[in-house]
């Protein structure tokens, strides 16, 4: 089972309605389906050139490797030669902040979300927002 | 003057509409800023692993180069070297099938929509759709 | 809005005339539009081969990201395995130290202006004064 | 001996004033010195995103290999796997069309100038001439 498009397109609305009641800086958001591939994005308007890059790669780190990005942080704080190995190793980059939340339901992994913008704690605030507005469960670490 | 994400988003309803409504394939949409960058993508269930890949790179191509990739595709015809060359030096995938549309406002190039899913002329056409819906001028070759 | 080349050229006369009347080392300057795609270069006679591609490293990281390349130096005094990893998603080089200087207009940033071959400080006081030359706002960090 | 950057200027100067008397499309100007490093560019209002990388390209083959890109295109249409591994090999693009050309002073190659934004034959003219302006020698092929 993976996430549709339909249930992304809900992910990416509800996180946005989460930044912008918040007062977050602009946001960037990617859904990621089962298979680390791209499903949806949306880039509001001031959020940087790369920021679909830089959320992304918290994503696709986090579904790449089964874990949150917040995981991968910890991981790069003791093992930083680990993370960067595991970055050139996957065929896309690792990003390893906070931001890349993996989605789960009936406890399979489903899809992952990343959020580039604002605070590394307040992109993945969003991206659960967001996954917890379409019914589903987020893994952030 | 970039497209903004209110029209990004009108840009790909549109094109998936016309996609549906003439039964076309599941597609993957597209849309870059006027610096090539990502603005938004979707990319409809059924619609193979790396559309987003194929989808980015005929309008990547294009926004880099300043032709639809239709024009692409012309010179791949005549000189594989050098579209194959300038896919090395651009930095990312350049794909020269049609697909790829430069969006113009006032004579300016302001962004470019990049489709993938059906044969490459209803790709094509699609993207064109999606531009004329936001009252902008597509330039597919 | 970015900068056209016209203000490009100013910038690049402005910092390097601040380099030369301080007595810094030979600069090189490279100015990049809004959309991180370069405008403008001139590498001054003495000034190392690859210096244009540490400057545009500057540049390019800073409009990537949204934030004048020293705010990138602190971010990765405290997080290097972000900056790297960053680094790698953008599809060019980042160089986190500064040097690296967003130019803002009414608000909204049109371009990065990257210098390199003095110390960082001074590449960037070379650079603010480019900027303001132009009439135009720099941000550091 | 290498071209310096105040040669390098008068080059880039003459060539655009050429393409801008012969009503070409905006050009982009690449200058590189003897080691193949960049001099100073210049991309006009209007020229594509990735002309600088194209233009690059042409002038990066010429000064690697020690012939101008027209004889690169040669070598391509007879051999189009040497080119693409050579680009490959050289650690950067190389475009091979017309429009890289080597500048001799004395005998020597001291440096290359690449042009991109009109045909492959009008971009070497522009080229010629920028070199020609400088007292120079061109080597198209």
């Amino acid at each position: 089972m993976s996430i549709n498009l339909e249930t992304a397109r809900t992910i990416v609305a509800a996180a946005r309605k989460f930044g912008a009641d918040k007062g977050f800086s602009p946001l960037t958001v990617v859904v990621l389906d089962a298979g680390g591939n791209v499903l949806a994005v949306e880039r509001e308007d001031g959020s940087s050139n790369k920021r679909f890059e830089i959320a992304h790669g918290k994503a696709f780190g986090a579904i790449s490797i089964g874990v949150g990005s917040r995981a991968l942080m910890a991981r790069a704080e003791q093992q930083p030669y680990f993370v960067s190995a595991a970055g050139a190793a996957i065929g896309g980059a690792l990003i390893p902040v906070p931001g890349g939340v993996l989605v789960k339901a009936d406890g399979a992994t489903i899809g992952a979300v990343g959020i580039s913008g604002d605070t590394s704690d307040n992109d993945e605030a969003a991206a659960v927002a967001g996954i917890e507005a379409a019914g589903l469960t987020p893994i952030t670490g």
